[in-house]
C-alpha cells in the first residue's frame, strides 16, 4: 500500500466529463488500497478568464487581490472533483490551502511554498477518504491567499508529495510523458523512461514545458520521485528521479529550444571595472531576468557587450538601459528578436568531452551561425538565428542519435 | 464619523463597469470620513452558473463540496471589487469567511451563523482601509466552507452590522426600496419611508422579496438599522428599525402575495387525538415546511382537514401523505396548485379591531372567495383563487388607502 500524490492539469480538467474520468483514475489507484492525495488545476481556461476579469478591472491591480480573485479556479475543480469521486462511491474531501495550511511567503502572483502542515491531511488519508487539493495555492504568515505562479499546481503537487512523504507524486499531463525533444518538430522523438532531476531541471529552464522548474528544484531538494504521464492513454510515462550510475552513461538525453529571448548587444563600451554592475543592476531591480552575457576580449579599452532578455521585457530594459548607455558613450545598441536558443542536455557531458565540438560540428554542418554560447556541467546552449531553430533541433537530434532506442549512450567517445 | 455597512447584490456587481459604479458610491461614504465595510454577492449569474456546474456533475452533490464550489462567486467579486477601489485611491483589503471568521453552524447550503470575530475587520477599518466582504459564505467548527441560503449577503451584511455595532447597514438593491405592495400590480404603490422589524418581517416571509427573512430576523435581534436603497438612483430608502410609537397609528402598512404554495385537503379524516401527528409529523421530518393549516368542526367523528405546503414540494408531499391517508381510511386528497395566499400586514392591527372585517369586506365585494384565513397580531393571510391575486392585491390596496400619502394611518376606526 503506497502514497500517492496525483496531479492533473487544467486540459486533464476542462470539462465536467473530463473531471468524470478524472475521478474513474483516481478511483482504480484507491481501490488498489493506496492512499491518494489528488491536486487539480483550474478547468483549462478559467484561470485565463479570471485574470482577464482583474485586467479588465484595473491595469495593474492590487495583486493581493489578484490572488484572490484567480485562485478560485482550482476552488472550484476541488469540489467539482470531490463530487465526482463521492458520486463514484469513493469518499473524498477537498482542502483549500487555508484548510492544510500551505505557508508560503508573500510574494502575491510568485509566491513559495515554505511549509506545509500536514495533519488534516493525513488524517483524512487515514480515514480512507481521498483529498482532493487545490493547485496553486497558498496562504501567508497573514492569513492572507497567495498563488505560486504559472504552472504553480506541479510545485504543490510536489511539495503535498513531500509533505506525506509520499512513494511517487503523479503528473497527469497532455503528453505522455518527457520527450528527447518537441515530437512536432521531429517525428522520431523518443519518450524518456527515466531522467535526473538536474537533466530535468535544465530542460524545463531551457524550454521545456512539461514540468514548472521550480516544482522539479522542489522534487530534487526533497528527494521526491515525479511521473510525468498522459490522463488520456493507459501507458508509463517518465519518470523523474535521483541520479542513477546508468544516467552518466547517457552523453546526451534530449534537445529543446526557446524562442522566447531577445538579444540586446552594446558597441564600444568603455572597459572599466563598474561597467557591468552600472548595467545589470538596474535590470535585476527591475526584476528582469537576463539570461545569457556575453563580453567581448577589450581592444583599445573597449568591449562589446551582448545579453538576452524575455522578448516580452525588452522594451522596459531598453528603457532602462539607454540612458546609461549615453552616459557611457556606448557607441550603438542593437537590439535582435529573431533569435533561438538550442540547447543540448545530458549528465553524461560530465564525464565525457567533445560533446560541445560535436555540437558546432551540427550546426556548422548546416549552415547555421552560432551567436551566443553558454555551458553548465550537463547543458550546452547556442543562440542562433530564429528560423533555423528547427532545423538545428532535428541535426542535433540526429546526431547524438536520440530517436534510436538506447540513444547516445556509449556508441562514442565524441 | 459614522460606521456604515453596505451590501451589494448580483445585479449591482454584475458587471466590471457596475463593480466600478459600486467602487465610486463606496469612495463617496468613505471621502466623507465614514468607516465603509462592503459586503458583495456574486456577479448576476454567477451563483446560477456554479450550481449548474455541480448539478452536472452530479445530481445529489455532496454538500460541504457543493459550499467549496459556490462560494466561489463571491470571492471573485470581493476581489475585483478592493482592485476598483484601489484603482480609484481607495485603500481597500478583501475578505472571506474564514479569514474573519464568520462562524456558522455545519448544514450546508443553508448554514446559520453564529459568530463573527471581527478583531481583524476593525483593525482594517481602524487603518482606514475599506473593508470589502465576501457574502453567503461562513466557515463551520471543522473549518469547512459553508454558505446560508439565497439571499444570504443580506445576512452577512446584517451580522458585519451587529458585530461592527455599525450606524446602518445599507443594503443597495435594484429597487427603490420596501413598497406597500409590487408595483408591477398596483401603479400607485408608494414607497415606505420607515417600517418596523416585525411588519418586514412578516412582508419577507408573506412574499415580499426584498430582503431575506433570516437576515430581518438577525437585524431585530440586534437591532441592526436596516436602510433598503437602490444603487441606480440617488434617493433615500426604506429604513427597517426598531418598532416607534407613530407606526402603531398604521392599520395597514403593505399588501403581499405569494403564488408558490398549493393546497392539500384531506376529506373525512377520523377525529381521533393523535391524527394531526400522524400527518404532520412525517411532513416535518422530510423538511417540508407546512404553511397553514385548517380543520373543520368535527362532525359525526370526522373531520376536515386542509393546509398548504410550497408547490415544489408538493409531488413529495403527496408521497408521504397517501400511505397514511389509506391506512387511516382518509375519505379522499385533494390538491390544488391554482391558490394564492394575499396578505396584509400592520403594526396598527395590534390595537385597532375591524381590520380583518374590512378586509373580507373589500374582498366579498369583489367576488372573491376565501378558502383559508391566517392571522397574527400584525398580519391577516387569506387564500383566494390564484386567477384572482391582482384584483384582490389592488382592492385591498386602495381599500386601506395605501396609495395616498400618509397612508392608512388614524383615519378611521375600523
Amino acid at each position: 500500500m503506497a502514497v500517492i500524490v496525483q496531479k492533473y492539469g487544467g486540459t486533464s480538467v476542462g470539462s465536467v466529463e473530463r473531471i468524470g474520468n478524472v475521478a474513474q483514475r483516481v478511483a482504480r489507484s484507491w481501490k488498489e488500497g493506496h492512499k491518494v492525495a489528488v491536486v487539480v488545476s483550474a478547468m483549462a481556461g478559467e484561470t485565463n478568464r479570471l485574470i482577464q476579469l482583474v485586467h479588465h478591472t484595473c491595469e495593474h491591480p492590487n495583486m493581493r487581490e489578484y490572488d484572490v480573485v484567480v485562485s478560485t479556479g482550482e476552488q472550484v475543480t476541488i469540489g467539482l472533483t470531490a463530487i465526482a469521486l463521492e458520486a463514484a462511491g469513493i469518499p473524498a474531501e477537498s482542502f483549500m490551502a487555508h484548510q492544510i495550511r500551505i505557508i508560503t511567503d508573500s510574494i502575491h502572483s510568485k509566491a513559495r511554498i515554505l511549509d506545509i502542515e500536514s495533519s488534516r491531511l493525513k488524517a483524512s488519508l487515514e480515514n480512507g477518504k481521498v483529498a482532493v487539493i487545490a493547485g496553486f495555492q497558498g496562504l501567508d504568515a497573514n492569513g492572507d491567499i497567495t498563488t505560486l505562479g504559472r504552472g504553480g499546481s506541479d510545485l504543490t503537487a510536489v511539495a503535498i508529495a513531500a509533505a506525506l512523504n509520499a512513494d511517487v507524486c503523479e503528473i497527469y499531463t497532455d503528453v505522455e510523458g518527457v520527450f528527447t525533444t518537441d515530437p512536432n518538430i521531429c517525428s522520431n522523438a523518443r519518450k524518456i523512461d527515466r531522467i535526473s532531476y538536474d537533466e530535468m531541471l535544465e530542460m524545463a529552464s531551457l524550454g521545456a514545458k512539461v514540468l514548472q522548474t521550480r516544482s522539479v528544484e522542489f522534487a530534487k531538494k526533497y528527494s521526491v520521485p515525479v511521473h510525468v504521464l498522459s490522463s488520456f492513454v493507459d501507458k508509463e510515462g517518465t519518470y523523474v528521479v535521483k541520479e542513477e550510475p546508468a544516467m552518466e552513461q547517457v552523453f546526451v538525453s534530449s534537445v529543446t529550444y526557446n524562442k522566447d529571448e531577445a538579444k540586446v548587444s552594446l558597441r564600444k563600451v568603455p572597459d572599466r571595472p563598474g561597467v557591468a554592475a552600472r548595467i545589470f543592476s538596474p535590470l535585476a531591480e527591475a526584476e528582469i531576468v537576463v539570461d545569457m552575457i556575453i563580453q567581448n576580449t577589450s581592444r583599445e579599452g573597449f568591449t562589446d557587450l551582448t545579453f538576452t532578455v524575455p522578448k516580452t521585457e525588452l522594451s522596459r530594459a531598453l528603457e532602462i538601459i539607454r540612458p546609461t548607455a549615453e552616459e557611457m558613450k556606448v557607441a550603438e545598441v542593437l537590439t535582435d528578436e529573431h533569435i533561438s536558443k538550442v540547447s543540448i542536455i545530458g549528465l553524461g557531458m560530465k564525464t565525457h568531452a567533445g560533446v560541445a565540438a560535436k555540437m558546432f560540428e551540427t550546426l556548422s554542418q548546416e549552415g547555421i551561425n552560432i551567436q551566443m554560447i553558454s555551458t553548465s556541467e550537463i547543458k550546452i546552449s547556442c543562440v542562433i538565428q530564429e528560423k533555423y531553430t528547427e532545423l538545428a533541433v532535428r541535426a542535433l537530434h540526429d546526431a547524438f542519435r536520440l530517436g534510436e532506442e538506447g540513444g547516445a549512450v556509449g556508441q562514442e567517445k565524441g
